[in-house]
């Protein structure tokens, strides 16, 4: 039995525990551990300090550099995130529905934990808290393998929470992070059918890609946003030029942000020059089409690359299209069914855009930005999944759940 | 681009048209299917004769003749099927959640088609003609890859429902079957990532495996049951008999069957001779652990083996426990998640059991038989969902969509 099946036996074992655990206990366990990790920052530091050195040293910088870093306040914000954990209703245990059938069976469905949860990230230690406090509240074991540039980081969050549980006499093994960051364990893990329940990449393009190609264990997909939006006929400019500043410069590194801008020809003339011209003094590089070149100087020509590239940039792709039709076809062919946006003021043009648009999360005269568990209203999350089966949009608690069938009989046999 | 890359290209058009669809619309469809059904009798038994007549002199025989053979009362079931689909409720369009943020957003859940539904089934014609409407009254395109010992029958159920569409000036591709039934295009099929929302294959074992190896697309496990019932010390057996009786004999060769039977060692004395007795009295063979021997002399002895098959025929492995601990941990060991029953008349135990067994249905005092869409009340169901992402249990048309999330705003940003 190799390593990471060990993992997977020992996860798969103290899954059972925490399955049949009331939310009093689970919530006392992230108080602790909110508790334990404020009592540890001095070691955490000193291990992210390593961390980031050994990062620099390899060259690395920039927004990678900031991610990877941990701070005073960054722990605390990690505690302050297990401690709002503790305080949203437990998703385990709800009966979603019961019937009673003409023989006398009483059918019940149930939320229940998974069971065992992987999850894949990259070099974000504070992913490393986030997570186990949502598995652990969804009454799930959870196996972690973050980046190797955090590896010290995380082991040193991971201990703090395997040592707060040892002290309650608890199994540890709620927790458990892979001391390898070779590509083996990734591999490895992708393979550990028997023991994980769901695996979850979150991390870039290439990560996610190498998730789907290469495991055998059940995978939700998260987080590839090529977001657009379609500037209407109708649209008032008034709403429609704060949205489109917010969503591609409020935070154009996340997977909300919007990349791709289209306009009706009706409004193109009143609405892109001015547009682009505020978008270009937020340091925006517009791509455009010719149209829309030919409206705003500066643009530079859109390849076809550009229609498909989420850049997580101040870059945006736009294009001038003659109809609504045309505005839907274009994000039928582009889009990677995260979060798309209409500014309009014509209701059927709503309506058919909310209907027509295949995507987790579409909007009406809304910054794409608000696709997130907290902007949704519901609490903390562990990802926003991209893919159609199980769970689409932000994933909070309840995504992490699955359901079971209790049926309740007096000795009904079938005919 | 490969023939099946193309019939992905062609499903995911027509899907754009079947996704905005009204119910009375697709009813049209299913109940103008059913009747083209009937009427092209001749030639779907002419076919299927053919099919029949090809497998007896490949030398295959039995219960897979059975499922292949079709006639003229298997051909109204079918038409009948479509017509209950017909009759069911929409999937489609129901907004599940909506609430309204401290901003004004307002956010609602809503059902939506999965787009393009792949499934890979074995030599049963009927399920092409089920698959078909379940998908279709779901609002997704399907492709269909049957067995090849059943491809004439396929080609023509299929090409029945294609005229159908085609006469009512619609896209025939709702609806595609493989005419090239080698493992290569089951393997282009797994990986028609883009194309395939998700993929069901129904089968046995082998292929489920198969498909969960080989496939990049989504994949819904289904079907594979090694279901337990557990006869607690505090069992009726007025219940206990006609329930073991039921679960094993009913219908062996399906997923609900019983297979394993687990009796607490205080019963077991007066129980476990007259229920070997009458279970033999059925043909069916007990498999027992030594003290199922000791009690019933006919019992072969059972191997580490037995705990883990599927056997769907008449034989039943029968082991004596301590008590309900170790029939938790026996189930937990070997169950593949599918249908588990206690029978008792203790409370307690009858709580633990549904709380601590990890299955899709988990039954007290009733047959495992009844895990089925329709004995659940769903109406038809593409089959039993044995893993835990997206649907558990008994799949009906909801559990072959996926949901939205729709935003109402009127210029909101995040700051």
């Amino acid at each position: 039995m190799n390593t990471m099946e060990e993992m997977g036996k020992r996860a798969k074992e103290a899954a059972v525990t925490l399955s049949v655990m009331g939310s009093a206990q689970k919530n006392q366990i992230l108080l602790a551990c909110a508790d334990a990790l404020l009592a540890a920052e001095e070691e955490i530091l000193h291990a992210n300090a390593s961390d980031v050195s050994s990062a620099i040293a390899a060259g690395i910088k920039g927004a990678f550099i900031d991610r990877l870093q941990l701070n005073h306040k960054r722990i605390c914000d990690m505690a302050d995130g297990l401690k709002q954990v503790a305080a949203l209703a437990d998703p385990v245990g709800e009966v979603l529905s019961m019937h009673t059938m003409e023989n006398g069976l009483i059918i019940g469905k149930k939320t229940v934990p998974m069971g065992v949860i992987g999850i894949i990230f990259e070099a974000r230690p504070n992913v490393t808290a986030d997570a186990f406090g949502l598995c652990l509240k969804a009454g799930s074991a959870v196996i972690l393998r973050g980046g190797k540039e955090a590896f010290g980081s995380n082991q040193a969050i991971v201990s703090v929470f395997r040592s707060t549980l040892e002290g309650m006499g608890l199994p540890a093994d709620f927790v458990q992070i892979v001391s390898d960051t070779s590509r083996e364990t990734a591999n490895a893990m992708m393979r550990l059918n028997g023991y994980l329940d769901v695996l979850i990449p979150r991390g870039g393009a290439g990560l996610i890609r190498s998730v789907v190609e290469n495991s055998t264990v059940p995978v939700i997909q998260t987080g590839i946003g090529n977001c657009h939006i379609y500037v209407d006929e109708s649209a008032d400019l008034e709403k429609a030029i704060p949205i489109v500043l917010n969503a591609k410069t409020q935070r154009p590194g996340v997977c909300n942000a919007c990349e791709s801008l289209l306009v009706h020809e009706a409004i193109a003339e009143k609405f892109l020059p001015e547009m682009c011209r505020l978008l270009q003094e937020k340091t925006v590089e517009i791509r455009g089409d010719e149209a829309t070149r030919s409206l705003f100087h500066d643009a530079v020509a859109a390849t076809e690359e550009d229609w498909a590239t989420e850049y997580e940039d101040y870059i945006l792709a736009t294009k001038v299209v003659k109809n609504i039709d045309e505005a839907i076809a274009h994000i039928r062919k582009y889009t990677t069914g995260h979060s798309e946006a209409i500014v309009t003021e014509n209701y059927t043009n709503a309506q058919r855009f909310l209907n027509e648009v295949d995507a987790a999360a579409v909007y009406v005269n809304a910054s794409t930005r608000f696709t997130d568990g907290g902007q949704f209203g519901f609490g903390a999350e562990i990802g926003i999944s991209t893919q159609k089966l199980h769970a689409r949009g932000p994933m909070g608690l309840k995504e992490l759940t699955t359901t079971k069938y209790i049926i309740y009989g007096n000795g009904q046999i079938r005919s």
